[in-house]
């Protein structure tokens, strides 16, 4: 049998993971995000501590982190994290840390595609070729697997912060971004709808005007991306998205808005099938990092 | 030398050329778009003209049409236009007629892949892996070069169609497209420029305020485009974009909207090189048609 680690890297914690597949796990932490001096040698004190208590060699590492970082193997930043709000992480060149700690290969992406590999590999969009895992929590972002690899471009893609139609008659809210006030983050991630109506989503009933606004603005960015990436599947993850009723409502509403203009019959009679929520639930990410690590065999 | 033929086929007409490259051209000839039964023909009738006269023997034919078109080579639909609302093309198997009469490989894609591969091969795109070549013009679209190859998912892209802001206190101007009122292409194509002022796009001064509501649409669009393909060039093509001034109004706001969230320098410090017309004018498409066929070899 063979063992990778995986570590979905996120603001507040680290979710750590060694394991074989998601039905084979020897062992999981989690490790508040700290500083990278004290948070990464907890990571590998834990995946040392495994191998040694179980025997075992781990083949590989994935991880998969906030961002942005750089994934561009032709630059010396080459795994770093970069830009981050996040001041004790900027210029963290988390890749060589792993390499030179560790020894083995190490898989490098953004949280959000790792949660879409493990989608791929075990969860909801298994044999799909082109599909998007995005993530309504405290942030809004989205993996795009094309023709079966994670879509990076120059940097890599942030769907959280596209611009969506805003009707300030039905929706007076400025919008929380700190970037661009209205984009599809400042609108409709946890964060803004506790800022526009002063609660968090959970304490809001599901009679509430704020589902209206909210899935609005979700299926806008869901038909965004179905009319630029034409892909086989969207998963709709995070906390946001764990509101009884609200994926219906995208649903419903992503349909609505292309109209017919994408003469699928995917999209036009299973949207069920097109907009799913996630097969693995909240361990995506952290069960995409093993996924991500088994892209190094 | 190898010869190709290549096609660009749009809704009022086919351009159509055989080249080795742009540099190197025998012979081109514009042919009306009326029927398949009508159109394809003369088509072939060029080429083997072309091929007769010079004594040359075409190696592969590059087919860069208006869609939809299907694009699955996995589905007995491989080839077609599918859905168009142009009748008399619906469900036209251009692929098999092309290889049945011409005996030779035919390479197929949108009119907005095949320009986008042109751009890349000879035009302002040289040296960029990831690419995006967008039109405005009668109608908008996309060609999305993702690692080298067009990004073609499920169907294919089709960005016209993105929702953008739309405020309607600064424009009260409904929109046109018949799918989705003011989308992109709704509010920015050609034809609603012409409907929302009464004048064609040509007609207007450039100080006209229609010009600061156009590139407020294509600096939405284009900031959408970078906030999710990430990539290192954007070509603006397409009769719209022929408007002096335009497209520094476009590379100013996008990097407005944007506001510093994408850390790159292109498009902080290079918007000159990160968005540019086309390279190759407006024969991106036809010569285009010629780098798709050359994908056969």
């Amino acid at each position: 049998m063979s063992w990778y680690a995986g570590v979905e890297a996120g603001g507040t914690k680290f979710n750590c993971i060694v394991a074989s597949d998601p039905n084979i796990i020897l062992d999981e932490i989690r490790i508040p995000t700290t500083t990278p001096q004290e948070t990464l040698p907890r990571v590998i004190d834990f995946i040392k501590a495994v191998e040694n208590k179980h025997g075992i060699h781990i083949e590989a590492i994935g991880l998969g982190f906030f961002g942005p970082i750089c994934l561009d193997q032709n630059l010396p930043t080459y795994g770093f994290i970069t830009s981050t709000p996040k001041l004790a992480w900027r210029n963290t060149p988390v890749v060589s840390y792993f390499q030179k700690e560790l020894n083995i290969p190490v898989a490098f992406d953004t949280d959000v595609a790792a949660a879409a590999l493990g989608e791929g590999a075990w969860g909801n969009a298994t044999n799909c070729s082109d599909f998007i895992y995005v993530t309504i929590g405290t942030g809004i972002g989205g993996g795009i697997i094309s023709n079966g690899h994670p879509l990076h471009g120059m940097v890599h893609p942030e769907i959280g912060h596209m611009f969506i139609p805003h009707d300030r008659l039905l929706d007076p809210f400025e919008g929380i971004c700190p970037f661009h006030r209205d984009c599809f983050e400042g609108l409709a991630s946890g964060p803004s709808i506790n800022a526009r109506w002063g609660k968090p989503a959970e304490g809001l009933p599901a009679d509430h005007p704020a589902w209206q606004l909210e899935s609005n603005y979700i299926a806008y960015a869901l038909a965004n991306l179905a009319l630029s990436f034409s892909p086989q599947r969207i998963i709709l993850g995070g906390g946001v998205m764990k509101t009884p009723g609200l994926i219906d409502l995208v649903r419903e509403k992503t349909v609505r808005f292309l109209n017919g203009y994408i003469q699928n019959e995917l999209i036009l009679s299973r949207v069920n099938t097109f907009i799913q929520s996630p097969g693995l639930g909240d361990r995506a990410g952290v069960l995409g990092a093993i996924a991500l690590a088994k892209t190094q065999e």
